[in-house]
């Protein structure tokens, strides 16, 4: 979590419960044991995001700000701290998937009792917990997406292939995917960050002038069919489209698809998603691809990906709003029709490192360990995706992730010089 | 499982059914989280445990022996199959907790089906089936106690030391521990291993004379207190006391207690069991020891251990259905009251290496996988413990572990030539 | 070794034996023991230096431009391609050190060899040949520092420490260390990227326009003694002072000190090089510390490390040809007296990652393998150190390392924002 | 090294001198390099094992023996112990190839100082130190052969084949191999373990009776062309013929044939030894196998290994000096022709696990610390091999090592119950 700079808004305590209510909504559909083991190192159980975000309401806001409050069972901020060194010790991120009690009943009590004591207190806030609460939004959308994404990453692991949400969904028929265009971009001296008085996090800012080349992005994001043709054209197999990391990485952990795509006997591709295992359309957004299989792509492709900058001042220009992202539970997928809006869908890997910004300073205290300190390794994503709940993204917005790194829903989008 | 050699006793059905039931109890507290999670490659989930046993039912007798038996579910085979490599393609072991489905409510569907489908053919299995069906009741104890140890271990990860069963112990007053005394066993020509009519497993055969030299078995397992005295006399930090390869472990891992112990604010040790966090009792037997641990304390003591030879020789003349076995779903510590009994209380490390017996012979077919293949590497163990099903063990039965491995409730008994 | 844009230079023939002869004479003193030995899979072996460059004019010079020229001997190929995957198989890296034969001596019979072709083809050459012999001086100045320090790195795992140049040393008397003064650079736009008609390599173009804020250098690179004040001031173990990364890497590696510092028994801090242990110097800069400390370091100082932009607006000033560079084979060493100079004594970390300029296209070929492939999870060092060769560096060279590397003369300079 | 029983006798001096100098002339085709680097954790650096048995006699003759001795270098007792954890730190064994200096010559010089201070005081040496010298002398003969094979393993590394001793070796006809016969060994009670008065190890002993059921053993060792029969039967890829821990080795390690065997373009197995690549030959004894395979073969075989005691009992009826064992330095082989011997050509595995005889006590100080801490995990193997110096094996000898190791020497003799 970090920390921004926040104006209170008037809907402020609707959005806070809407947010609350979304987050046990997507857990409704898993069990006790769903909710509890972690597949990988990188991924958390959903108990755990469902007790970490509802930790970190206690721990900021109402540990702080509630008059004696008492912690609803003391053991869970040993339990369910993240990463916030200055909030002491914490259980080991790689056993979380060990914690068997409290079970996933006793961790949805938590949150019943953390916004009981919320909304019993909500008018007594002083502006600096409400501020507080408006980052426990958004730090909640955030886990969110994790939760979404660490179960699909769970259950794909499960050589049954259950499906989370396994009613049928009904397909848009596979549009022709049009030919990509080059649409150009602003460039010289322009503006990027954020600068607006809503919420954004420390590492959106500061806003501050760039000098751009002259670019052009594509109308829309890469597709299943344009990534078979890869594969097909041994995209895999071909070191020269790769960075040397990326090489390595296919080569040791035998890569030769995206993350989750598997064939079945007769040699055609599948995916397997929140709705179970399904034919891969061709039609639709790419996802689940590491950086380092955007770079080749893109490479193979006679293209590049964009920096965080030219993507930016592209987007300043569209709906944060719009596209396809996450508004209610469901087996979220990207879709064709979207894939011309520059936010939904996939998050697009941009080839900028993630690094601070010209004059950035990391908030204060605990809430301040959030961003600054990831800030070496790892590449800067944009744009949101299916699994993003709809009204956190933002032109500015940055997210990160290592370069090998493909169980978010990750794709790209083209850009070249012009 | 190994192939025995089998004769069919009246009470067969009853003792199946009572230990299929025996084994759903000990599951009873355990909920859906805890069925799943597996806590080390070593150790399996509960749920797995519980529907391994009965697949091993499904595919050994219902397939073989039913006519139109209809698998409950086809997954099943690959998902519970444990190493039957003769039996096909298999969940990978160590992958074994992340399978949060089928849920723990529909293994114990899959329980009560198969039983059922047992029960309807009672009358018409072949004397093929039954030896299985008593192949089939050994098996299953031994995960019965499987199951116990890996509850154990898994609970012993969570931070909170939650009690499986809860309830206050009554504890016995600490007797004096007697000092230890040597009783001398037979020597010369002897002969060990099974020759009886019942159940017993393949390795325990043939029964063949072995020549023993003039040796005594202490009259009691060693005890916490007089581990207690061993570490204090830096048993852990004496390279001269332990086996080379156990050396490398206490430095390797940093062992310098048994596994579970642990030592409060004021230094005092506590030790972990299903029923919480608990005072060590010096009066009980060490218990949650290694090989090589108990290798190093003989040699500290001026011992030695016994041979499985030695132990079975003196083993003959005991009652193995006596001592602190389990009989019921509780939370089972060795107890120093039945220190002395030959059986049950904690496993006893040998000196032997597992390996056959001359003239063994695997059992032929996927049931003959049990035993001769695991004879390398590993070291017998000899007497059951108090989470052995009473009734499961005898003066000729071999369990076998590695020398590190401790999650089982393994101790010792010291011998010396005299 | 990357493609540059070259125009040739009367002094061309000179500067190629001159480079020559002191590769060969920096290895004058190594055994065939020290000569072959690999100490990590990050460093190779001084041989595989001394061929490797070799191998380069052979199979890129030689055998492509001289008729019917016959390779030494055909196994080099294979044994000493780094990782140019365009010319075929070649020896697994972490192998290298396991390669006895061909022995040092073949190895420096390879060289005269290579050489007395080069010489007997001198005037005959096209210039294509000659740019590539201006590429491969630049190649094998590379690897001359690569060799100082992977033999440093060999000697310093050798519990006698040996001198690799043993001679006494005369110090100069350490001088009080001024107080750090901060320089304001150019800002607003400028122009970075190398735009000279000498060599280059591809990725330190093409020269493109940057937007600068103001900002300041430090006067001069940060001192050992400033070093031991963070240290005594627990900077190795305030988790706020690093990435989050850098974090856990002091964790899991236990660093609290540069690379090869020591403390004898009074607790005095020594440093190992290539004249053995000797006491730390104060006055000297620091060198062999991480990106990870360079950045938790500038984050204790209140400051930050600078951009590679930044750093190189203000070099374009200076002199690349002065200061603490390497001249003559010697234990070379950072020099006090020489902190202030831009270039020499200490590569200076940057904070931008490694990641291609605007319009950055590599070469074609296997030339063109150098550089690009390499840009992701590195950091950009800037201004060559005391093993560096005279000559080789320029304002726009980028060098590049992982963050957690430290084994080169690894420095910093502070900036800040003004 | 191993105290032993020891009766100093006439010919002690020149059977000390005598090996001295074998061990020096073995190295002699060795560069420095190839006398330090090391290939594998298990395996030591030639010049470590040239200094480590001189260490052996500088610390425990001449250090205790010789009034006013001073070492040779301080530095060297670190250097270049081995494990005995009562002489203090010692260098980690893995990184004993990191070790450039003392040079091969240094270590050379090494040995002739101490050589010259044994030979000045030899007369003056109580009974003690002679005792100590034999003891040196078997110390060296096992490393002698240690040498052989770690060497073997260095130059297997290399992509170019190295010969070490490359002079054509004037092959023996392959002969017809002879179908196995099987040969009736002593049964009932009998005596084992070593009783003479001449050296021995402590493990060797106690002799003591056991009693043995009747058996057979082949009349020879197996031949490459059996095993080729066994490779082409789909013996490594068949689970039933392995033990567990073998199958799980030969999965992880893609194990396919013996060690230092490839195939040639057309296909032909081909097998790596100190003189190069050469065919296999099917008559002579196969070697470089693991416990593993060996017992997978013997599975195959429908035999079985034979134990150390039915080994025994027949070795004593034969001369341990006869045989293909090592007389001087050359590429030693096993030799087909003496295929039937007891003793030499290759270690022959048994099925005994390597445990303590009854009655065995270890040695008291620093070297008891050889045989007894050794003794889990590892399997015995009799009867010497090519490598082993003629004069250094005994009927009761018991070499040992992990079941998955096979850089020494290392066939199989089956067995078979009658």
């Amino acid at each position: 979590m970090g920390a921004g700079r926040i104006a209170v808004t008037p809907d402020l305590k609707s959005r806070f419960f809407a947010t609350r209510k979304l987050t046990t909504d997507l857990a409704a559909p898993l069990s006790d044991a769903d909710a509890t083991v972690q597949s990988m190192p990188d991924a958390s159980p959903a108990k755990w995001h469902l007790a970490h975000v509802t930790w970190f309401l206690e721990s900021f806001i109402l540990r702080d700000h509630v008059a004696g409050y008492r912690a609803f069972d003391d053991s869970f901020a040993y339990l369910f701290n993240s990463y916030y060194e200055a909030e002491g010790a914490r259980h080991s991120r790689a056993a979380r998937g060990l914690i068997t009690r409290p079970t996933l009943a006793q961790v949805l009590d938590y949150r019943a009792h953390v916004e009981a004591a919320v909304d019993a207190q909500w008018n007594n806030f002083p502006d600096a917990a409400l501020q507080l609460i408006e980052l426990g939004i958004h730090h909640e959308q955030q886990h969110q997406e994790l939760l979404l994404t660490d179960i699909l990453h769970l259950f794909a692991q499960n050589p049954t292939f259950p499906a989370l949400w396994p009613e049928p969904v009904l397909r848009e028929a596979t549009p022709d995917v049009a030919p990509l265009e080059w649409i150009e971009g602003p460039s010289g001296i322009q503006s990027i960050g954020y600068s607006g008085k809503g919420f954004a996090f420390d590492c959106e800012g500061p806003r501050h002038k760039v000098l751009l080349q002259p670019f052009a992005l594509a109308d829309r994001t890469v597709t299943n069919g344009e990534w078979m043709q890869f594969m097909n054209e041994c995209g895999y197999s071909e070191p020269r489209h790769w960075l040397s990391d990326g090489w390595a990485w296919v080569q040791r952990e035998g890569i030769a698809a995206p993350l989750y795509w598997e064939q079945d006997n007769e040699g055609r591709w599948l995916t397997f998603g929140l709705d179970g295992l399904r034919a891969v359309d061709p039609a639709a957004p790419i996802t689940h691809v590491s950086l380092y299989e955007a770079d080749a792509y893109a490479s193979w492709a006679g293209a590049r990906l964009p920096t965080e900058a030219e993507w930016e001042v592209v987007a300043e220009m569209h709906d944060p709003d719009g596209g396809n992202q996450l508004d209610a539970p469901c087996a979220v997928r990207p879709s064709a029709s979207q894939a011309r809006a520059l936010f939904g869908n996939v998050w697009q890997w941009t080839g900028s490192a993630y690094r601070p910004y010209p004059g950035f300073r990391a908030a204060e205290g605990a809430v301040g360990e959030y961003n600054g300190k990831f800030m070496s390794g790892q590449f800067v994503l944009r744009g949101g995706s299916c699994a993003t709940p709809r009204g956190h993204c933002r032109a500015s917005y940055r997210n990160f992730f290592y370069p090998h790194q493909r169980w978010q829903f990750t794709g790209l989008r083209l850009a070249k010089d012009v």
